[in-house]
């Protein structure tokens, strides 16, 4: 090499890193660039034409990338075949279990959402073994209703990722500490792997919000934003957390959890055992608290059974049935609903400020059950932010809702296994097929 | 190329660019790595010995490498010449102005510190403009010593950055926001480079908390810690954070105003105007008024003398003269003071837990005036972290003092100015003097 050559390559690296690297220079490049031809990808990755050509040969055969329509004109020279991402048959499974409901959104390795499910649940009262099987039993029905639909080619299962709300150590495959859902200690993705028999498929387990926001700056209506901050709006309240297009981990991974900021030492106890958490004045419970002050939610701590029954909120129901309840009330213009979301909104304000003085970030973006009560919550939360953050302007930071709903963080699983495959394609050689249903 | 070419070079990259890369490839391992041979480096660089050898007589040139000792053996061949980053005629400049004083600190290239003198100033009463002619004068005397002090070459200035409590828009060098210092739009560096006649040295203005988190990353206690909070105990409260070995800074460069936290609505009136900052619970100030309830600092808002007379604690002294009788009344077992100061730790430990919560970082490091406290702060305020903290053992956090007391903000900024003339070399080529003394 002379002296073009400006950086640096880890010495002793082998020939088979190299290999899986330049495989997913041209998946990682067709899937954030879109359809492009050889030669394109070739001087983009300062690759030879016929590496470049035994590279998508390979990835042909994988059935991740394929040509695509007849030959296209590129700049001078003769038209070139077009290749894209495919992956069709190729399944990215997200799964999640929240206080009250569990998830199943899968996608192909193109990022294509193929089926989502969500159904509501009581994790807290069937405790993490049964919550576990009934997920599993979610994602059978998944790979059910996809082998049904079949055409063409087998479908083969990349992967399973799935979404808790709470402290997750990833190494280890183990839910360290969810207080929302009472777990500890829980094995989750090792137990999913045992019942849905993926065989070799990675299953991992990642904090929600975390993938949330990895969703949200990848698919989402703010995506490729490169600081970002995505609030989970559940029973609990998390923060998936993008610096400097990065996602913040931390130290053992525990990043995010901006829940248990703690805004208020006479505040309300917290799910966490805490006083004042931000969770404590914001989460759903803490909503239906204050919306329906004659709710069973009201005496010490969150309800077992999600809330309050009367008002025509139905107890037992996934929380958007109790948002919608929420926001049909505040329509009408009930008195003590409008003064309960103002009340959360100035709150969401105020821990959004806290943030935005922390990170300086370009969006604060709220989801879950803040998606449905927008038009109510935004005006004095972002009220509160611009009150609360030092900077002019907070900074230049928009705090806005989530065009992603409650799929974010199912979703975010699927991202993280399609990018597991895109990193190292050659996984999918020995990948087991899905068990009939 | 070919298949073992894993990286991509951006296209357009130029001659110029790649010459400039390559000095500061060789110039970083020098500095990173220590003393090493022309071969060694070549081949650590994935350059060629010719190419090694052209660098190496280019810096050798501009006086920033320097051939050491005699050969030495290393690994299998005949003994080398070892080089070692030299520089020791290029003077960094650090410079910092505080509420309640004023400081210069100068290194070398290579990171040695050359000079250093803090001196107390009422930078509020005086204004900006006075402030900034005052601490130009400081510079000019820490020139004039140095010009004085010189044996062989001609000492260059390649640069200063001043670092400065509050919010900066580096690239308009402008002082946006100081609430301690009631600055608005202080064009600092421009005057500074004014005053000063640097000629084409580069002079920036950045944020104290985040040059003193870049020293305390490069060269502090902790040096290397890839996830680390560096919190400023001046008058004002501010962060400076390392994620994964960066420094966040956020969309404007605002990032780590952590001072401006809220933690208690009902707290005490901050420097900012607002209620319950962390600024306002545990500031130098805060300390002050918990410490002498009787001094003058009690009446709404920091005192403007920088604190209480009594109890032998001297006003219009630099901050460690207040922190030091501090420490000597709680030596002697004063009760109040002792009160005060575990109350503070406290506090301490409240907002370093919220910030233990959304970064699990592996240190929390507190500098200025903590370090001389850290007795008495330390211990509640350790105690504090861990009952705030959602993750076990606070997610691996140590909650710490810096070893660099008050010299933090400026030796970020030697480090800031040297980290510059390591990415770009050339830049010396035009370098002034500096100005007679």
């Amino acid at each position: 090499m002379d002296e073009t050559a400006a950086s640096v390559i880890p010495t002793g690296t082998g020939h088979r890193e190299i290999r899986r690297n330049n495989l997913e220079v041209v998946l990682r490049h067709l899937s954030l660039a879109g359809p492009d031809s050889r030669a394109s990808i070739a001087s983009r990755a300062g690759l030879t034409r016929s590496t470049i050509s035994r590279l998508v040969g390979e990835l042909i055969d994988l059935g991740l990338v394929r040509e695509t329509g007849p030959p296209q004109v590129q700049g001078i020279g003769r038209p070139a075949t077009m290749l894209e991402l495919d992956g069709r048959h190729v399944l990215a499974i997200g799964a999640e279990v929240n206080v009250d409901y569990l998830a199943v959104l899968v996608t192909d390795l193109a990022g294509r959402k193929v089926y989502e499910q969500r159904r509501a649940y009581d994790a807290i009262a069937d405790g993490p073994g049964h919550s576990i099987t009934a997920l599993a039993g979610l994602c059978r029905e998944a790979l059910g209703t996809l082998a049904g639909l079949r055409v063409g080619r087998q479908p083969i299962v990349a992967g399973l990722t799935v979404a808790v709300p709470g402290l997750v150590d990833a190494p280890a495959r183990v839910v360290t500490l969810a207080p929302n859902l009472r777990w500890s200690g829980v094995p989750v993705a090792d137990r999913l792997r045992e019942l849905l028999q993926l065989g070799p498929a990675p299953v991992s387990v990642a904090n929600d919000a975390s993938l949330a926001a990895v969703a949200e700056y990848r698919v989402g209506g703010h995506a490729g934003t490169p600081d970002l901050i995505y609030i989970t709006g559940e029973v609990g309240i998390g923060g998936g957390i993008i610096v400097a297009g990065r996602p913040l981990r931390g130290v053992r991974g525990f990043g995010g959890e901006v829940g248990h900021m703690r805004l208020d030492p006479s505040g309300p106890v917290c799910g966490c055992g805490r006083r004042g958490c931000w969770e404590a004045l914001i989460g759903l419970h803490a909503l239906l608290r204050a919306a329906f002050p004659g709710g069973p939610g009201q005496h010490g701590g969150p309800g077992r059974h999600g809330g309050p029954g009367r008002h025509g909120v139905p107890a037992g129901e996934p929380p958007e049935a109790k948002a919608a309840a929420v926001a049909r009330l505040a329509r009408a213009g009930d008195a003590d609903v409008l003064t309960a979301l103002a009340g959360i909104g100035r709150w969401v304000g105020i821990g959004a400020a806290n943030l935005a003085n922390v990170f300086n970030p370009r969006a604060i973006i709220l989801g879950g059950y803040f998606t449905l009560l927008a038009d109510w919550i935004l005006p004095p939360a972002a009220r509160a932010l611009i009150e609360g953050a030092l900077a002019p302007d907070a900074g230049g930071c928009t705090l806005t809702t989530s065009s992603l709903g409650f799929s974010a963080a199912a979703r975010g699983g699927a991202i993280h296994v399609a990018d597991q495959i895109i990193s190292d394609p050659a996984m999918l050689d020995s990948r087991s097929r899905p068990p009939a249903s």
